[in-house]
């Protein structure tokens, strides 16, 4: 059995996208941060990091979403959720490695500055420039897209798992203060995504887990 | 042909080394940055992002490390650089993933602050909190080291590229004015790594870069 450990609206909803896409049999549990149940014990020791995703499966707890995400497209049919070609695959990962590493990054100088200076005008002026970097990051996503002419999904085609990583991160771009409209071939993106049945269900589960 | 565009000292490094060590043919490329060569036109049209590594490949160009360390161990001999099961597979990825997206954020915010402030006093005030956050990471890896109990290597045993990622980054410690010996088991793989022939011969080619 697969477990993820999710919290609505931040990025491990990548990771229950891609579970729902798999058609794996697996169930989603709570990590309330209103709550602070990342800083509890209990889930301290499945991840030390405190952080979401966490995906609990039969040989041990795996965190990180490209990590998972790369994982769960293991676990899928072959070529269902991840290229098969070694140079695709890796190209795939490069795409979610940004994503995770500079993108994710960005966006979190908002709400978590408290993380890189404890000074509470410094976290200010952090926040303010991430509107300036998530729009500097989405336009490299943007023109990324457009250098992949043709096929509807990140790697142009067929669907893989870095489409609801991408779709997770640009979920956030209201809040960030960046208009989607920007960014033309992302925002068709966003909207073929939230079309698909996968993504409804993992959405209307979000919502129901945080009643 | 395989072509590392690298920066001596920084996260490049790592993707050298497993160069060296996989018995591919590749060559290595200086991207001088006190010269400003990663914002000049010729390597922004190899790599937007204006970052190192960027592996170019007869297949196009790959960024971000996780995905090219992974992928020179899916050119290796298998099971070289890499393990072969994909669960095992998944946590060295998330291994790698830790530090790319939050040990070197870390370490980031001191000379790279004003990536996310334009203001002199916020970027002094980040880099204050460098040490700690270092500290803080490296607690997490000397905890996660340990729980592998017994092999030398970052997945306990066989080696792996996630073995020359985290000797870059140990290298970066005392810079970063954390004292390696407080982790010893840290300490205890940079040594050992330090003595392998493929990481000897990626500082040498480094130091003669830098000349």
């Amino acid at each position: 059995m697969l477990t993820l450990y999710t919290a609505p609206g931040s990025c491990s909803r990548a990771s229950h996208i891609a579970l729902e896409e798999s058609g794996l049999n697996f169930e989603v549990r709570l990590v309330d941060f209103a709550r602070g149940d990342q800083q509890q014990p209990a889930f301290l020791a499945l991840n030390p990091k405190g952080r979401v995703p966490a995906l609990a499966t039969d040989l041990g707890i795996l965190t990180e979403s490209p990590a998972i995400l790369a994982y769960i497209a293991a676990l899928a049919p072959s070529g269902q959720l991840a290229p098969v070609d070694p140079f695709a695959f890796a190209r795939m990962q490069a795409f979610n490695l940004y994503l995770a590493s500079t993108v994710h990054v960005a966006h979190a100088h908002g709400r978590r500055a408290s993380r890189w200076s404890d000074d509470a005008a410094a976290q200010a002026s952090m926040a303010a420039k991430v509107t300036q970097n998530m729009r500097d990051c989405f336009a490299l996503i943007e023109a990324d897209l457009a250098q992949k002419c043709g096929g509807d999904w990140v790697m142009g085609d067929p669907y893989s798992v870095a489409d609801p990583y991408l779709f997770t991160f640009s979920a956030w771009l209201e809040g960030d203060g960046v208009d989607i409209a920007a960014f033309p071939r992302v925002q068709a993106h966003y909207e073929r995504m939230a079309s698909r049945p996968a993504v409804v269900r993992a959405l209307q589960a979000e919502a129901a887990l945080s009643v």
